[in-house]
């Protein structure tokens, strides 16, 4: 079994990593830590976990934390850098739910994140956490930068076409919609229900943090900056994330829907659906699926891509359990495979 | 390995089937059936099975049902009727999720359900499925009338009290709030979206089939024709089912939180909240089950009881399978552990 | 043109305010005070009235309010009472969307409320602002207490019957839903998007502030101690009231439909409905309407009442309007006809 | 007083023109038809009208309608081209919210619509009731086909910069997002509450019958065919479209704020918002305003447009008004000066 820290288990990722853990067959929930809850049971603060999550959260603790095998960090940005030094130390493996590690650059880090970064050192050695790209660099990890639900989702759609050259780099487009939980479980004013609920929006349209994370990402596939615009959007449902993707093919002779069939034919989790798809957000609700569709309107040069994933599975506490899976040689879809719950 | 048949899989309690029977590790889907869907791929249907349930949906035909162990039947009312002697006669256990075989009277029945009852003969052999209450029953029958959402829930949160005698039989009340899915997967109007979204309504007042389902189990329990008051209303959510029930104390010296935590201790799917506590319906939300909390306002006689399920599991396909795992002695939760999907 | 100050215009209650007084013949607004966004236009705040509220929002003066004709305060619990002595001794009315003076007790208000009262001696003279019951007593006043949400909903169900003496007081049942804006602007987890949306609770049923305020009014209606249990829940919609309230009749031979559309007659704002309907939330959304629906279940002695209101209209920024309207002589509707949203 | 006919008004954007000209202060309503609900009166449909909408729907008959000054036809496509002529030689003025004749060709418009057109002599005739851009030829029309919600959205948000010439023609995108009511109050599984509440998809991207409306009059603004790629979604909101376009600028050095500030100075019914807004759906909920912010991430050369109008109003029964108004000489905010309802 393996021994199983977390870190910062209060949010929504926190508490979906326990809702997966807590099925997952191979692990044992050692600690979970919140400084403002300590001594309190989980279950107080999660019902839906009473009876089946019996631990109480805990002082954060190095020493604590330095007894596990591995110990995700679900907190606010800037949290896990400071743990990282002493787990790894310890030999403990860490994947951090947050962006300490995403990004390379520690000048890009601290510009989007708005503080200096405690650990730049570590940044070469972290692992960004996308299986379907980094399959091989992640099992001998140490330190996994488990990434965003936009740039998963982004990136998976984007990927097949970049791959292989046959869209124009300098401008790709991804229009994105969210679900509320994205924003996470901190008392804001324009996450509430009466503000969120029968409404949408556009955010972040000049500058979102994002950005810097998916173009890092495309950037190295192409080999060179991308333009990409990105628009992110508030969607009034929970879970669930949608985004369209355009991009102007170079090659109007691809046959896209196989290009993407043949890239993901071995990933457990991406589904590429068949032609004239719409995928729906709730056929991956609370599992770890990212669901594509392909698309070329009027037979033109604009192709569109449709993926959907759950933002707190896939975008989150799921894709976190995957990189776990794979840096403990575990079958990538151990305690993962979970039906979503449609209607 | 159980072989299990479902006729007309294509509404929301047959979709809540498939994901927790895809799921359950002691059966094999052999059969789904659904006159309208024929020859179509379950997983083209519904895209949150594909690459999970390979099964396509065949006419509805005795013959092939009658090679299961078992079939569900989640079909309108009137359905299952026409099934069951010939899939008893073949040997083979029927759990109708439909109002077919719960009540006891025909005569009841017909009025509440517009039609003559096909098979008044089994009316007598089929068990009402509320394990929490019939067990014994459950566990040799070859029948089982699976209880209707609302019924559960308001059974559940009345029995210890009704049990014991606590409280005035004369004047219940029982104040329901169900999520949409209740209604079914039929096109309607006021089922839409834009109608039943951001809006909250009673229906049924004057009266409604599941008023006499829940009488003819009050009454069992009392022993005499109790007096129920019963009110549904749509709630704009998807599943859950939140029932307020009021009962007038006869002896104000009951431990009453006590009581509920005794009359329940055993059960796994049954779960007594701490006093003053307030259980919302995503705490069970895709799970199988109940949570129950109990208070008396202002120390009076009048006992409130709060009681959640998510109607499609608890209150049907979930409760089904629990029926299944009765009949076939299989650990009562097998295939049921799923942790509610929150948020 | 009546000049028209406002206290505390951020929250749900004081931007419906906004909406209502902008669409004022017989208004101008003058003030608009809020200590956090002083200086900053209202319109910037709340988008939806750009182009047609010029205001600023200002700090609290009550030199500013003094010029006032009548001030509307629509602040948390508490700060009303530290205005209301030099507003009136300067000459204007005072309408309070608060609890400040709704209970005529004070001993009664600092329990519930949890803080001293500050100006006791204007209790007697505040006026309890429901027009349906108190009209002739709200035209001539200075200071008027606006009724709670569930207060309004709750005593117009409730009056006809107790006012004829035809239920047993001593065991009546108010069975309550609102909508998710009755908990106000406030940044707090339990109503966010991901806590409230696709769920359902109830809360408070040991004890609501609600509860004294409306036993006090049914109280005098009854001339003796009502019994009255009080249950809230929290529906996923934004605005909306739902009240579904039981009672037993002493006299079953009364005719409840014929009472009801006899006592709400000459009512603008209230509307019995046909027998066997159910009042939707909708359709009163964005109006100042009451509507009311009567029925017997069976044919019993138990009566149930569904009154349905829009929280932030007839249950506060509505009811205030039309308090306004009658402290100034103007026709009660004045500024008061928008029809409602549906869908 | 203007006499008012609707023809078809059971749908959604049929209580939504009930909803306003009830309220419109120099209208008459005189007849509606529904061949299905004939002799009910209309309140009976939709409560909230109780008291303020006396009329009864009547059996479709253009002698009764011919009495009328102007006629609104609210039916499903194919209803108004078959009352046309009679309605236009009787001296009435047409205004249809379907699509009817919205399309010059008539070629386009059965390949679209499935159907021959039924008096493609009149589709020159007609004027395309969008004011921003054809007010003059509106004025002194006798039919005007109303606009699509989806075109009316997408063509304020391109105007400015292909009036211009500011932007590649050949490569403008359109990312839409709808709410539900937006397809109608028919009965569909599609539409239900259970299959779109938290939930979000793409639909229609292979071809969507508003892709060549917003063609023939983008390609009109700029004098050639332009390359449109039109991706609606569902989103699960009552009322409220949100479009996100995407161009590339041909000028970078065009002040993109200035040009659409300047273009819609003088409507009353286009908002431009200042530098780095994201305007919100509800932010004109149930009023007759388009807001537009317009961006430039990164101030890169793609141009980014926010636009939201309430898709019943501005993109349905709102905007017929406003022709109307046109029509009849009167102010064109006659009876369009409802604020919009936040929350």
């Amino acid at each position: 079994m393996i021994k199983v820290g977390i870190i910062g288990g209060t949010g929504y990722t926190g508490v979906e990593l326990l809702r997966l853990l807590a099925q997952h067959p191979q692990v044992k929930l050692k600690v979970i830590t919140s400084r403002g809850e300590a001594g309190k049971p989980v279950a107080d603060m999660f019902p839906s976990l009473r009876g089946r999550v019996g631990l109480k959260f805990s002082e954060p603790d190095d020493r604590l934390l330095a007894a596990c095998d591995v110990v995700f960090s679900a907190t606010p940005n800037g949290v896990a850098m400071q743990h990282a030094r002493a787990l790894l130390e310890a030999g403990v493996k860490l994947i951090d739910l947050a962006a300490d590690f995403r990004l390379k650059d520690p000048a890009v880090w601290e510009k989007w994140y708005g503080m200096p970064h405690a650990c730049t050192d570590l940044l070469g050695e972290a692992v960004y956490g996308l299986p379907e790209i980094h399959r091989e660099k992640i099992k001998p990890a140490r330190l996994i930068a488990n990434p965003g639900c936009y740039p998963t989702a982004v990136q998976l759609g984007f990927l097949p076409l970049l791959e292989k050259g046959l869209v124009d780099p300098g401008f790709l487009i991804a229009d994105c919609k969210s679900g509320v939980s994205g924003a996470g479980r901190k008392a804001e004013v324009h996450t509430l229900f009466s503000e969120a609920s029968d409404n949408f929006k556009a955010y972040g349209v000049p500058g979102h943090r994002h950005w810097p994370e998916i173009r890092q990402g495309l950037d190295a596939v192409v080999g060179r900056p991308v333009g990409l615009t990105f628009v992110p959007h508030l969607t009034p449902m929970i879970r669930g994330m949608h985004v369209t993707l355009y991009a102007r093919l170079t090659d109007p002779g691809v046959d896209v829907q196989k290009l993407y069939e043949q890239r993901y034919a071995g990933e457990a989790f991406v589904d590429v659906l068949p032609p004239k798809s719409h995928p729906d957000t709730r056929s991956v609700r609370a599992a770890n699926t990212c669901r594509i569709a392909v698309h070329r309107p009027q037979d033109g040069d604009t192709v569109v891509i449709l993926a959907v994933i759950d933002n707190l599975v896939k975008g989150a506490a799921g894709q976190a359990v995957q990189n776990m899976n794979l840096l403990f040689g575990l079958a990538e879809t151990t305690g993962l495979t979970q039906l979503p719950v449609l209607p």
